[in-house]
């Protein structure tokens, strides 16, 4: 079994930027814990974080049919980003949409994701355990 | 470590219901499911389900000062269900807002909660397995 | 064939309440009516009023696989009772909705039913006699 | 007992028009149900289907003073037809209004009847039953 | 000089038709009273009145570069005769749109026209002298 | 019969400001033509222009018991001043609202008026003799 | 003078739920000292809270046609509860809706209430002494 | 303590005015009876009352400083009067609202305060008792 | 292959009305263009236009199952015409919506199409080439 | 170079209120310095402050054709002051609108200006700098 | 005649996307059967395909007063790529917006184009011919 | 200190696009500009022009810690750019919004910024001097 995990704009700042709402946690920090759990489980992952929505794009066309799930925290992206939804929509696998804070606890624009309709599910605001439980639903499908 | 589970109106259906949308496991099964999880991380679970929204505050009030966190499925009451969030505010403990299917993919009113606004966070479309993950957050938060 | 009749809130004063709008029938009047006609054609009723919601999903969870078809009047819940908008989806039967009064003519928040998107049709403002045209479609359709 | 029967827009084609929605009874099996019972109550009809609003308008006011109810299931005139509102309106007698499918089940702008709020009650749903239950109503009204 | 006068739906029932709101008299009495001023002033006035919103469509292309104003009033295609609105606008001379009861105090629906904003000006809520003011705005301009 | 005539903030600027939108008479021209009429008819005219909704407030109390009737160009207190609504609706005289422009061509926030409800009728666009109309109405009604 | 005294979802937590928005006194603190103030003014009171719609509901009825007034804080209920609005309006006495807390400086789901447009009156954000001033204002009332 | 009782526009009128809404008592009697309540509490009160919007700004200018109390009805200021909302905020005082009528149960524009967000309270509906239980907070407050 | 095509209100006066939006041809012209075409490609065209939205829906009646396709300008009808849009859903036929002029850069009333939902595809905005397009698009079908 | 600089309401207490969101620099200080930058650039500047709107619409008036642009702070008449507004278009000279504070970070109802669509431009949360900028815009293009 | 062919995000995966809405025909079939019908009339073609709005501006510069048309699928971008429209509006040459599949028939962000406005036509739902249809507009503006 | 200054898509091509819009200055000019005030306070500045959103926003991450002050125009970002919102709300700056022209004049999506809340100030209309007042702001802040 084969994830991609894509990381949005402005993530790549995780652990600097507002740790108060993001956590103190660093971007690959997370990468490294669910590197860990998904090669224990016979799991591979690739990561891309990217400020440019267009390049979240190129990468999901470039693992069209090589791949079984995705884990995605689409930052700001979320609320408007309707390319990066028609690039997920066309890769035919589940989707599981993860956000560190509980982006319906905060301002009126984050409540609303363009994403979330396509998704297999969405875990908001259980901070960077919410990468490794999105992991664990691959895993558990996979060995179901 | 005390934590509450809460199930709303007709998810004592569960299993019954149509299960193309909810599953076919019983609340019983996910109940017996976190028990185990819990014991073995030492947390003891209270669990109530409950058709009357009523019910549900007077549990809460009946737990008032003695649990550590919540988990709930307000069920349908996440829609409309503000004495339910009045309740649950008033708790003061982290609260864990858990839906079996993805309430963002289903009717629109399904798409706005009362409850995620004073949740810690959300959990939804994972199947009963977003219990466990809502479970795993509290015993992660214990040993931390 | 067994239907189940499920009278909401406030529904208990009918003949005291507001006779303008609602009529000087009461309740077990419609009922022995109902009861009349049902039984002469061969057809059972399950009577059930109610100003608590829960109570009403509890009584639909009851009679869950036990009957073919249900006339409700929501009262006010029309407007509001999600958790009884799914409790009556589950039961997988015909659900006709009966208003006494022209729902359409009142307060703009009463134009707003959430039970009629699941129901099999909707009969207002035709006073007790709606029961009676509820019930005339579950024979129609039992001899059909 | 005269009654005037107005039926909106496209229900000539009844019966080839989209049978599942609309079902395969055509207008004149409707129709001739309605006269037979009319006629055993001594209650006299007259129909007209029109894809004009205009000629619906003409109707009604042709029949201004000579009649004492109307029956109409104004198609999708139901959700933009002020003229036809106003015309009913006129005529200072009690309408019901029928609808063969369940509207509140179908697309958004068929849930607002321009019609319901000068009507006497509304039947949706219940297939050509619902004329008879409209007809039945004034048979009572004239009865009682 | 030559002025065309519309007049809309349900217009013709005027003097029947809830004299309350919109007094009782007759369409004939007004146009009378029209024609009176119109003669002595050197106007010409056609009279049209339907309730098919394509009539008055079709006499609007039929005096097309035959007139140099007109009064209308549309009555309930006030609100949704966005082909009469195209039809006016084609005609390119000056419009008075004219309403008997003032529609900014009755329903909602009637505070909108979309006639409007194509018209030269507009008289609501001053009975049939309305029309008469209409005329005379015609002389002025006439004699200016 | 007593008349009032107020006009509201920026009327006192008429045949200076923007003439291409409200023409070159300017209100001291209006008001001649006004009184002319009016004390041929045996009216008598009492006339107040302020860019104070207060001074116009101030001006009805003054007036209240004394007149029969109100002319009324609100100016742009029109679309908010519900101050000056409310001291007009306790005048209990008719009211009648003048635009000399049609404000229904013009920008959106100019198309609705809370006057409009609580007035006789409204004339706008067509110019000064707007208010010529709205005094004959009076003078109609004063010799019915 | 019978008066009846309902306090909705939560209000039993008065004094233990967050102090700073609700004050410290409880509930029953509040109801001793509207006893006293009743009794010196002749007035009989009954008290009840419930966190059950349905409870409040069946209270109402119980006390049809023997009470002469009611004095309500509908807790969360103030903004979804039909049914309680319903019950409300059957009893035919003079209503006050009390909140502890002005509402209209917290959440917007907090400023609408359903329950006001049947009330007689409303009192906010006066702490506890809004209930007091509710029962001075039925005291006025029996004197007057 | 010294109080600043602040009456917006029309209420000058009060006893004149639509007495079925606003009852008959004057405001001179209004200001009696709350100078009575006041000297014998040992408070002492200005009163204002003005059409103008302006005034009432500078009022509270005027007194900026030297009061420590608001007791405001602003008439129909409440629903747009931005100005003397911001007015009222410099102040950093309590402030209390209050409404003759039920605002609530009138017009859809009464039922918008934009005073209320930055009020203690608001007092609607009991008439010019209101005045009395708002004055009677501030003696509470003193002697707490 | 027989097509029908429908021409709504106002299209006759193609040509003369306001030359600048919609061009200079007439609609014979058009349908000259459209005829030759078509006979070249084997495919029977019948043309009608109507200012009544009951006469193109009466001819569509006429033409069920007898077409393989529609094209259609519904001029303003587009906005409203939900009889004309039943009536098109019921041929079930490929139908092209064809504008003259491009809808989305005029106003706002304009931008929503109730035909569009049920088209196959739409044009607007390529002048009258647009029904040679669509006409094509019909030829490439019956060759495909 | 004559320029008008109008100061709306409670702008007077500027350096006494709010100093936190308006700072602690007074009226007087920034016209001060507004004055010196002016002068030594050949420009001559009034001021008026006023809490009326009626007296900044007199004002404008006062000026008209007398001066070459307008600075404007309108307070909170900003989203309400249309006769204000009104009175601004008819000036035909730049308009420059300026706000201390930067209102799109505030409240809703700050976040929309009934003036900007007629200004030139606008400053907004530069403090008492702002008027300076607004001023040397002025001064460029006189100097242009 | 030179012009530009911009195809927006996820088009590049045509034929292998969701076939079902967008069909098999591949984006270089598309740009083959283009670019013939194109050199045939002595038209020159660019082609350009980016998932990254950015490239899809900047290539709009690089060919500013270079082409005389544009033909654009802006994919997702259609909806919320205001960056693109401002770049297309600079451009000043007519622009062809093409959908393949019916926008209007799907989800209801799809139903809004922000590019729609400044273009000279679009065309929707018609498949690859689509961008057959926009080619040959220009082809016969060229002959015109 | 060190400013940064970003500028959004399209800017590039100041001077050349719609001139009567944007002025005929190009983007060098107004950086020359900038640059020498700049130089002559001590200030030091980067400029960054990009038409895609995602080099902006790595832009920003790319002088992280490294500078004092940003004075960004979005260009059409504004109205949707979240990521780049994200992005300077993360570099804990004061950020100035310049806008050429007057936004709250042009098209209503051009109304509301996504910027504007997490900026210290707007500036719009005032063409490329809104950059030097901008920069002015941040030399007065170094020398305060």
């Amino acid at each position: 079994m084969q994830l991609l995990v894509l990381q949005g704009p402005n993530l790549n700042m995780l652990g600097q930027r507002e740790p108060t709402i993001y956590g103190s946690t660093s971007l690959a920090d997370i990468h490294n814990a669910m590197r860990e759990k998904a090669t224990s489980a016979g799991i591979e992952l690739s990561f891309i974080q990217s400020n440019h929505e267009g390049v979240l794009v190129d990468t999901l066309h470039a693992h069209y049919g090589k791949i079984q799930g995705i884990i995605i925290n689409p930052g700001a992206l979320t609320h408007y980003g309707l390319s990066l939804r028609d690039g997920l929509a066309l890769m035919d696998v589940p989707i599981i949409e993860v956000h560190l804070s509980n982006v319906y606890a905060r301002e009126a624009f984050r409540h609303h994701s363009v994403v979330a309709a396509i998704a297999q599910g969405q875990i908001s605001g259980l901070g960077w355990q919410g990468y490794l439980y999105a992991l664990d639903w691959f895993i558990q499908r996979k060995s179901a």
